[in-house]
């Protein structure tokens, strides 16, 4: 099981706005990029998750920006579970550039289970399982 | 039966890029949002539509930037039908901003009719005659 | 001065995701717009802040979301100022659905004063003066 | 210099609509992506371009959908240049999943040099140099 998993983004010029920076709202879906990733990683892609009937819904989302990412950018996404309980999991998220080392964001969101009917499920045990909290590596 | 729909967009922040304009992709959004007014205004809702089983898949579009749209610009989008076959419909669009009479660009997109399960399928007749082909208020 | 604005969105298609709903990070999307209007019945224009040189950039941002936002909906978002600095302001957000009353989310923002080389500024007092906090008139 | 460059993209929860696809306007953005890296490996950095006072704006885009990308999807996506002339220059684009070999779509924009005042402006004869027209390697 990872611990914690890593991906790279390239920023696209799509993601830029007039202020010449990302705007804020994309780094909601490289958090969800990762999160991705690091349940892939765990065994337990979401895609396959989906397809057997569950959801995992976002609750709860925030996030502080410390410094501007821009096109072209490489940017590395950390993400680990920070907490898991029946029906909900917690995600922790770090952005960092990896050519200076430079934080510029950190995260957290917190999704429920849900079945396909949108009702609330819990989290089968097995997916459970793979899904081990670590002590946050970064302060959110 | 509208012969033409106009609808009038606010640019939002997240919608321009780092040239100071709106990201070209998001014009195709403003003729998507055009073309369900259209559908309401002809008695036919989209949503409806959906919830009836048909979809309306996008397989052609194009679109001609002639002035770019800014931040907190009001845009009018007009959308009218071009043509209509037994499984397919194209729209035409034109992007103006009112406050100068300034064309800013203007596209057109082609639909099929899918089934909820994504086969080929037909636009209903009912529908259909609901979707009045006009000639071209602009060139395209 | 307004103690709150409110807008009106329409659910775009391109808003919604595979799970049939608003995907989240676009909520964000949402108050920006919702912030914008405010800040323009306030008699402070962002575009006209922009164009005297001042940046108002997001370093906080959280959502907690209750009930989805579907496609083609009507969804009111309120927006009022919960506290000023001279360098900072955060603002709280609800968005409802007038339909049946229904509270879909709620988020809050904080952004700091930049001048037009992105470095750390502060609010100008006249503009200051227009952004009275009020008690948030729901909980977040 | 390349006669094409191909870039792959994982398919993004937020990239998908309720139709369970990839919305049509962000096949867009794919092109956008991989026309970055054509410049990139043409040895003629778009960020660079940008730094030096270039724009490049696109003018006309169109695409033909095939068939459907979906979430989590792994998807190549072609560029090559169509055209060059000392003011505009045409690119083409096929994106296809390398699992099955399946054509997904095909597009092609066209941009317009612009200095960094938005006024028309010229490629210059060092990048033009390296960007060579091929013929279409697939029908667009």
């Amino acid at each position: 099981m990872p611990v914690e998993s890593t991906i790279e983004v390239r920023v696209r010029y799509a993601e830029t706005d007039q202020m010449g920076v990302v705007y804020h709202a994309n780094y909601f879906v490289w958090c969800d990029m990762a999160r991705t990733e690091y349940l892939r990683a765990a065994g337990a892609s979401y895609k396959d998750l989906e397809a057997a009937g569950l959801r995992l819904a976002v609750v709860d989302a925030s996030a502080r920006y410390k410094s501007p990412a821009r096109f072209d950018e490489l940017i590395a996404v950390r993400c680990w579970v920070r907490e898991v309980e029946s029906r909900r999991i917690s995600f922790g998220y770090a952005m960092q550039r990896p050519a200076d080392g430079r934080m510029l964001a950190t995260a957290q969101t917190t999704l429920i289970a849900l079945d396909s009917h949108h009702a609330l499920s819990t989290i089968p045990p097995g997916v459970r399982a793979r899904l081990v909290p670590t002590p946050d590596p970064v302060r959110l």
